[in-house]
């Protein structure tokens, strides 16, 4: 008993907050003379469990020779601190953390062997619980890449995911919802679709994602016109009163594992087929939905390339629904070319206010392909018979029942704001005359990154032609827009150093 | 001319050293209102090229929320700093880094694709330039294990390795090697081996491994009876005089890619086949030699776990060596139990030296695997006629010569150590009287680790028995040495937490 208290009182250090913002890396400094280094034998990176009598955080280390600690202490950085929430000055317990037992099931994936349930299941906790650092997550990642999940895997990723997360209701026997398989740039259909489909009295509380390795998701763009970061008190405050938003999923902690290994995907612009249906599904499952309808669009740059391979993909998406009790609908959409004009959050927000509001200048590709989606849902929920989706649907758009809706779901959410326009600009112009042939959709997006987007709302792209415009030369094909100079050159450097991103036939 | 100059002198800060330590991790700390950050869109883990007139490095960013920094000003971690090598409040350069071209390379391989020479040697030549991190590291690992490396590309893997590093020359047509394929605890040959066959007159410039995932490498173990971190320059000297060494090979910077490489696997706790073997060949093509040994044991805890995969090895090892032009002779050995009774750099090296000293307990399986390995060397350099190696080498060693022949290398290194003792340790004893019928290689390993081996160097376990031997209740099986009553308690809880990792049979 008192070998113990003298261990605890031995190895406890008091607390700073040293302001230094490491994402959402948790990181500890402590001072190259700290006995507890000594020992415990912590070294630079070593990874330390640091604990409270309420809380337990696992961070790494990094070692301070200089006055910025004070004997005795230890400083957190921002993420260590939001994650441990200690009183400054607290007296905390360091400590080796546990081995993470779940790791070997990586390591027997990397080797090739499949996973069980439950090890999926252990994986997917350890990941939550904040035990795996970047090393162990790109190994899973890559590990289960490349269509490395059998079917069972993916049926388990799927359940593990929606159980290390919570599980929302809304008293509703049917709840419908729609996911898009990116890779489209400006394809905001979802933000048309909501105000529609919850004008006939139908549930869709819709999370949505932030970009991944995009220049925008539905979330970012949906955040220039109204708050989407809610509590899930909110959104059930929400659908009760409109039946239906557009937030983003992350603040409602749907797939909290999905949310890390994400961040990983992104950095390695990696998708694997397995986790995308995992990540797509569990999300909808946590979200309460009954009835999900599934865009795939297909085309040479977007992120399915294939006619086969979307049929691939939306068998296994429909099969792996039944399997977790879920009703999925798939349409495979064309993929050719951007949705709309703008790519970047603010820029696609102005094309949705553009054709709720019906006005005349309004994306036509964004409003057909909106109301196609908005039928298709109506006729898998039973509001409408089959055949009869699009008709209805364009009624309550062109009737402006659907921008009312809009408005009073931005409300809901709390406040509707006006997207800002960037500062800097510069427009990229036909280098000949004829006709446009092939817009690449992945070095467009990359283009609009470049400038900024989604970190800089307002900074993208603005498209003026679409595949088969008649363009002169000299005639702008598209604007950058950014919010500094530093990106809109860093954008411009990158065009001046490709072929055409936009191709114009000259014989056309 | 002018934008550009004006455009530098933006993007400059003054830099300082914050004498925070990252390890081999490179980061910046740049302050929250830096106008660099919001004219260039950085933020909290962005990666950023910090350039002076001579160096670029690329780092992490951490932002600062404090008065940690003045304004212009830009912190470094020790990392940056030596990787830099700026001047203290030197002006240095703020840039995106230029995309890292031979990501999409490792991507094609997660997807299953087979990378060329080219590609391959481009990822190498990007991992060398500090260019990957630990996300992308860990992908490509992971990506080329559990066999995903085809023949063709384990060689080009070989040659990219070499290509990146120096390559020595020693002006002598044969020069031997040998190298032992891990996972067997304290087989430390390398250092009985080496004073043999260079009393023949044969050149072997020895260059061994830290710890990977053992508790020790042959470097840390040598390291406790003689400077180990030689440069090119000193091991020349070394070969010059003694014919022979036993040094560090990530000091002479033979094979840079797999250095940082290792660091990666380490903390993965993955082996692949074929990044095993173009690690091991390249590093021998590196140090300049033209026979090699690569020793193979085999056994239920070892690395190498039975003969099909050894001899799978075995011939890829030698085809791989023909196509580079190194020529390779294997040899599988019993690798069922620990050599030696030492497991830790210090207790190992002790061991070392019994040996050497034909001291009447020194352990005789150490002894004789040292004779049969330096026969066998013998006999491929021509030295020796076959069959008679181990009996010539046998003479050597008891005679004397070859203890004299290892002071004057580690005297040629720098200086004789003797090895220390361990401050702690504790008995684990038999919980009944029987044969000892079985030895856990890996969990006893695992031990030596939790007890601090290799980074405290005399920590680490001590066997009392070997397979086969007959034992009494109660009596000692081994003694666990630690440096830190921390380390010694965390690898006590280890053990009672386990299985015996000695398996006594009472009807023996």
């Amino acid at each position: 008993m008192s070998t113990q208290a003298s261990e605890i009182s031995k190895n406890t250090l008091r607390v700073r907050r040293l302001g230094i913002d490491t994402y959402s890396k948790p990181v500890i400094y402590m001072r190259h003379d700290c006995h507890i280094c000594k020992s415990e034998g912590f070294e630079a990176l070593s990874r330390v469990a640091v604990s409270t009598d309420k809380e337990t955080i696992i961070a790494s280390l990094n070692i301070v020779n200089n006055n910025l600690l004070n004997p005795g202490e230890i400083g957190l950085s921002d993420a260590a601190w939001r994650m441990l929430t200690p009183e400054e000055n607290q007296a905390v317990y360091l400590s080796h953390p546990d081995p993470v037992s779940s790791h070997r099931h990586v390591r027997s994936k990397v080797y090739g062997h499949s996973l069980s349930d439950h090890q999926l299941m252990q994986i997917m906790q350890d990941i939550v619980k904040g035990h795996y650092d970047d090393i162990y997550l790109s190994a899973f990642i890559t590990a289960c890449a490349g269509s490395r999940l059998n079917f069972d895997e993916i049926i388990s990723l799927t359940k593990s995911m929606i159980n290390v997360g919570r599980q929302l209701s809304w008293g509703s026997e049917i709840v419908v919802d729609k996911h898009c398989i990116g890779g489209l740039p400006g394809n905001r259909t979802t933000m048309i679709i909501v105000p529609i489909v919850t004008s006939f009295g139908l549930v869709m509380p819709k999370t949505s994602s932030r970009a991944i390795t995009s220049p925008a998701g539905t979330a970012d763009t949906m955040e220039m016109l109204a708050p989407v970061n809610l509590s899930v008190e909110e959104l059930h405050k929400v659908i009760e009163k409109e039946g239906g938003c557009i937030i983003w999923g992350g603040s409602v902690y749907l797939s909290p594992a999905d949310d890390i290994l994400i961040t990983v995907e992104r950095q390695l612009d990696i998708d694997s087929e397995g986790q995308l249906i995992a990540s797509v599904l569990s999300k909808k499952v946590a979200a309460g939905s009954t009835h999900v309808l599934i865009d795939i669009p297909v085309g040479p740059t977007a992120k399915v390339r294939s006619l086969n391979l979307a049929n691939e993909l939306a068998n296994l998406m429909i099969t792996v629904g039944e399997e977790i009790g879920l009703n999925v609908r798939t349409k495979i959409t064309d993929g050719s070319q951007p949705i709309g004009r703008g790519i970047g959050p603010a820029l696609e927000a102005h094309d949705v206010l553009a054709v709720l509001r019906n006005d005349p200048g309004a994306p036509e590709d964004l409003r057909e392909r909106s109301l196609e989606l908005a039928g298709d849902i109506l006729e898998i929920s039973g509001k409408v018979p089959e055949g009869k989706g699009y008709t209805e649907a364009m009624k309550v758009l062109d009737s402006g029942v659907a921008l009312e809706k809009f408005r009073s779901i931005c409300e809901a959410q709390g406040e509707i704001r006006e997207p800002g326009r960037a500062k800097y600009s510069r427009d990229v112009c036909a280098k000949l005359a004829g006709i446009v042939s092939d817009i690449d959709n992945r070095r467009l997006a990359l283009t609009a990154k470049l400038a900024g987007a989604p970190i800089a709302p307002t900074a993208g792209i603005y498209l003026h032609v679409k595949l088969g415009s008649v363009v002169s030369r000299d005639q702008p094909l598209f604007t950058i827009y950014a919010e500094a100079p530093g990106e809109l050159d860093y954008a411009l450097d990158y065009i001046s150093a490709q072929e055409d991103i936009i191709t114009i036939n000259p014989d056309g």
